[in-house]
């Protein structure tokens, strides 16, 4: 089984058979961009994954029902609100601006999804949005990912895009992500939008299955604060043009899946690494748990937890709360077979503070990439998650932010 | 049936039967008071419950242990060091510092429960403790209530006490109540310690029936950060020179119900109010949800969001974030027929937001109790819940907080 060969390409190259705009539109102030198209040159093939949230925005009501058919003419996404409890009106709002869409691009409205991001509760102004349509499906091109990337920003401070490609048997493969988020993330995915584009040919329902998969090891392995928003969408395109992946185990398949992968768990460390306020990227590797669950459980009662990351902002290796915090994660273990490893160097063994390393740890917490190995000694399950820490400048921005 | 009258009392007056003192050990530096006691007159009946981590501190085991045959002739608590984390040493060191009260005070080893809160993971300084014990019982008296609760402080900008009485029949019953806790406190206790002291007579199983059902309504419906210490007690002791309680149907069972409901309400509300750098206290009051279950989590949901906590701290009346911290809490509703109401001022009303209160609603968010009424319109369970705001001076204590 010969290993996929990935190497990146620039992402302003684009994706055969999609072109991408955006452009501002006047619903944040200041003339900065808040509105982005993908346009599919014919209908790709579509998959999504969205928030499990029960307050669930506008948009995602419509993606989930567009996107029955598996096909996608068109996505439209806006950044600066939300449309989320806006009820009946904000489901017509979120119709209307599609209608636009299809309008100024020929499309039939039943292809064209619509994505929010932005404050809750607030009317979406969607004839400022339609009036803007014409202009932004003009400006639509193969190259246009850095301008999409840039409108669908909110509090992140760099836009996020991946773009890596493969050969197999002289056919080149492409795939691209562009994704926003920075606070407001944890599993399933809350306030982050990710749009995967591949111009691999791949029927639907494998789509479906591929997206699923990878977004489990990806960005359902993230958090920034814990909460979880009402309008988180992962879409995976597929326009079709280029390689046909039949199966997951053809050597096609095989190469999309390295590239889906790659792709999703780059775009998952750069919002980690963006999350608010953020001065370091906290990889939590937990191995030897007892079960699937538990390994996920340990993992993500410790990035949750506010006291281990206000410690590592205060650049504290403060490894009791880590193992309070892991005592307190519902995974089961025996506390005094615990063994935690910071940055290649032992802090816990056995349950108990090892103190001979610990000016070396003392230096090692002040790294901007720290990695915990968390030995459970309890079965042979392992899971990796990544989390930032939290101080001073998230709590002002989130105190800052106003509805 | 007649309703209890409650009254309150000077905390220093003390409990008949109780003696108390706290002093400096050394523990902590600058002479401050770190070790406390508890000594009774005659071995009290007592209950406990303690933390659900998974990472139990050395003195929780042994409490775990001791308190089986639901007696009990002294607590030492200390302050500065948690002994979690420290295996098997730990439990020597807390079972040698009981063994220097029992010498000191003439009590079997085995009625005394120790009790820590502090820093994780740093070995018990036992020979200092056991060095200051035959002072601290020197120094215990009935009025010495004050001094034990100033010793069990660690991040409290204030002692915490609550002392009611009651008088049936011409029997006064008295309960009195001390606590610490500042960070880390969630449902499950996180690093709170609580000793409810009462005179009356009370036998051991339906002293321990009391203590479970007052904390269910009180201690575990808090929350500060969502964390869990490893090191949360409350302890219940009769002493019995009072009157008897032979059920909690009699006169003297429903008020010694409503004090003991009172003072643990009191002391929880204390432990909410001084949350690490809160500026508000949160009442949460969940009603019309489909079941208990359903209300509990929707209030948790609301008092553990961070965005929703950060909000409160800029005053922000941010409803959208409590929308979504509703519908990410697991608890199951209809999000278009939600009512949310705070101090008296509907904010959302069948799910969107009612924008004609936005002027009232923004000068009512000032306020430093905010009462958040959600009604779910789903059944007819209910709950209410206490928490806090999270600001800079949280972050700023827990990342300055050393090991």
């Amino acid at each position: 089984m010969s290993r996929t060969h990935i190497k990146p390409f620039p992402a302003q190259q684009g994706v055969p058979g999609f072109l991408l705009a955006g452009i501002p539109s006047g619903i944040k102030k200041g003339g900065v961009k808040d509105l982005g198209i993908i346009l599919c040159k014919r209908p790709a093939t579509a998959a999504g994954v969205f928030t499990k949230n029960r307050v669930a925005a506008a948009p995602v009501a419509v993606c989930r029902r567009r996107l029955r058919n598996g096909m996608v003419g068109a996505v439209l996404v806006n950044s600066g609100n939300a449309n989320a409890c806006t009820g009946e009106s904000g489901r017509r709002a979120a119709e209307n601006t599609c209608a636009a869409v299809g309008r100024a691009a020929g499309i039939r409205e039943g292809l064209i999804l619509p994505c929010s991001t932005g404050v809750i509760g607030v009317p979406l102004p969607e004839n400022r949005i339609a009036a803007a349509v014409p202009r932004l499906v003009r400006a639509a091109s193969e190259s246009g990912i850095d301008d999409f990337a840039d409108a669908i920003r909110t509090t992140d401070t760099f836009s996020k895009t991946a773009a890596v490609q493969a050969t197999v048997s002289s056919d080149t493969v492409r795939v691209c992500g562009i994704a926003k988020g920075a606070g407001m993330i944890m599993p399933n995915m809350a306030t982050m939008l990710a749009f995967i584009l591949t111009d691999a040919f791949v029927e639907k329902s494998l789509l479906r299955h591929m997206l699923r998969e990878h977004v489990a090891t990806t960005f359902n392995r993230i958090s920034v604060d814990g909460d979880m928003s009402t309008n988180d969408t992962v879409l995976l395109l597929a326009s079709g043009v280029r390689a046909e992946v039949k199966s997951v185990r053809s050597r096609t398949g095989r190469a999309l899946e390295a590239l889906l992968q790659t792709t999703m768990d780059r775009l998952a460390e750069m919002i980690v690494g963006d999350g608010e306020g953020a001065t370091k990227l906290i990889i939590i590797q937990i191995e030897h748990a007892a079960t699937d669950t538990d390994a996920q459980k340990a993992a993500r009662g410790i990035a949750d937890s506010l006291l281990v990351k206000t410690a590592f902002y205060g650049e504290d290796c403060n490894w009791g709360r880590i193992m309070a915090a892991l005592g307190s994660s519902g995974a089961r273990f025996d506390p005094a077979r615990v063994h935690i490893v910071l940055n290649g160097l032992p802090a816990v063994v056995n349950g108990c503070g090892s103190r001979k390393n610990l000016r070396k740890l003392r230096e090692a917490v002040k790294k901007d990439r720290i990695t915990l190995r968390i030995d459970l000694q309890s079965g042979s399950a392992a899971c990796t998650y990544k989390t930032c820490d939290i101080g001073h400048e998230y709590v002002r921005i989130n105190a800052e932010y106003t509805t």
